[in-house]
């Protein structure tokens, strides 16, 4: 017998990749909710969804969304949250949820916290998928799966409310774990946020070169630069967010990754074998490490 | 009908992954040569290739195979292409070609050049192919297939052998184009080798966090890291040698990266965000240039 929805009614603000493969996953179990509701500001996006009929109510109205949700979730770019939280809080009701799948928190947490209505929880997730494909299109049903969703529920959140999200995450197929919004944010900045700058920077250097040297470039990209750069097709507006919201942690691990640029660098300048040989394998160990211990 | 074979005996030394793959597609195709030598200085090497069935010769004098060959290609780290070169180049016989696939060129064309005997050719090749395992087992006849393989001829090189190299690496399935070594770093060091020193780096990076903080990197690498990283796998001696004798192109390259890296970290330290929309566009455009007008 398939488990009882969770929620009576969820909405989804952002139908997205994100948003889209929550609401792709939540028609295909009917595990998530009963009643699904995508709301956005773009009529085209609602006019997307209700062709692919993953919601069974599209709306602009945010907050009337907002009212009758037992569940609400922002899948919308992170510099975005503050101000739609704000909007929508005062409307939900008790007993409801708040969550958002920002993949940075930065003061989220306490700054979304303060604004709770009596009994109304905010319990965000990171899920760490994605692809570097955006809109409603882009989405599937599971694109969670075997991922890790990494809940961070501010301080003095509801036990049950922290509960129904992990159990909901769940049901989308991923792996979960609690963790504080500052080590969240130092982990991803390692695994994410600082690839996506060099990445980013990589297709730049690329881009000033002679035009010759550039076509060139762009012709036999496979060996290496291709794999590397793939995660520089990403959407830049969200990419911004990021950077900036963890602008901190972010520039710090910068710099570590620049002082070990630089150890290399100087073992390559001074012929130095013996270095740049511990240097290459204990990169190498660490990225076997991935490939032999750790799913994804 | 199949064409007939271009070189009648055919010397492969260091059956690895490339060396391994080109005489897999000798062997299936019939149509590179008759006659198949794998040399190599480690007696398991030459086991494990007889094993395979691979080679209809193996042997451990390079000299007595080159002796016989009309072609001997160079599958070896780049850092002993000068040393065995030097020894077998005597006793190769009028009208045969000395080929190498090195990834990296530097002086390798004047410094070989000046000790070819009357009648013989040098004519190396850069196949931008690979794979992060190596050794015999890891070499598949179609690992060259719809790559580009880089002609790097010395000045004054014969045409006839120029075509015959080209033919030959046509033959292995490849794309083909003619550079100077000069312009072929320059490519290489954009495309490939500072990708690979990035990519040792961050894991290096990784490895420097507090023990719990890299346990968790390992766990939640999903999100750019893997693929960011998937490079840094390869051989650590080959690396070594392509970072030490490529030194001036790649440092030089670094030095263009590491300013536009500092671009990027003084927009986001200033949140600038004009600034940092336009890496971020000009970024990802480049990128998809890759997706769509490129193949591989």
């Amino acid at each position: 017998m398939a488990d009882a929805p969770l929620f009576d009614t969820l909405t989804i603000v952002g139908p997205g990749l994100i948003g889209s493969s929550i609401l792709r996953r939540a028609r295909q179990t009917g595990a998530l909710a009963r009643h699904l509701i995508a709301a956005d500001s773009s009529p085209d996006v609602l006019n997307r969804v209700k062709e692919l009929g993953i919601a069974d109510e599209v709306t602009a109205s945010l907050t009337e969304a907002a009212a009758k949700s037992d569940a609400v979730i922002l899948c919308i770019p992170t510099g975005a949250i503050r101000t739609v939280a704000t909007t929508i809080l005062p409307h939900m009701k008790p007993g409801s949820i708040l969550s958002d799948v920002a993949s940075v928190r930065n003061t989220l947490g306490p700054d979304i916290s303060v604004q709770l209505p009596e009994g109304v929880s905010y319990i965000p997730a990171h899920p760490m998928a994605g692809t570097e494909y955006s809109g409603p299109d882009a989405g599937f049903a599971t694109l969670f799966e075997d991922r890790w969703t990494l809940l961070v529920p501010p301080e003095g959140s509801a036990p049950e409310a922290i509960c129904l999200m992990e159990e909901f995450w769940k049901r989308c197929g991923s792996r979960t774990r609690q963790m504080t919004d500052h080590y969240h944010d130092q982990v991803c900045a390692i695994v994410s946020h600082l690839p996506h700058l060099l990445a980013f920077t990589i297709c730049n250097t690329a881009d000033r070169l002679s035009t010759d040297l550039q076509t060139d470039v762009l012709e036999y990209a496979a060996s290496g630069f291709r794999d590397f750069t793939r995660i520089a097709a990403s959407d830049p507006i969200m990419w911004r967010d990021i950077f900036l919201t963890n602008k901190d942690i972010l520039l710090a691990t910068f710099k570590r990754f620049e002082q070990d640029a630089h150890l290399m660098v100087e073992a390559i300048q001074g012929e130095d074998i013996e270095s740049i040989m511990s240097i290459l394998h204990r990169g190498r160990h660490i990225r076997q490490g991935l490939t032999k211990d750790h799913h994804s």
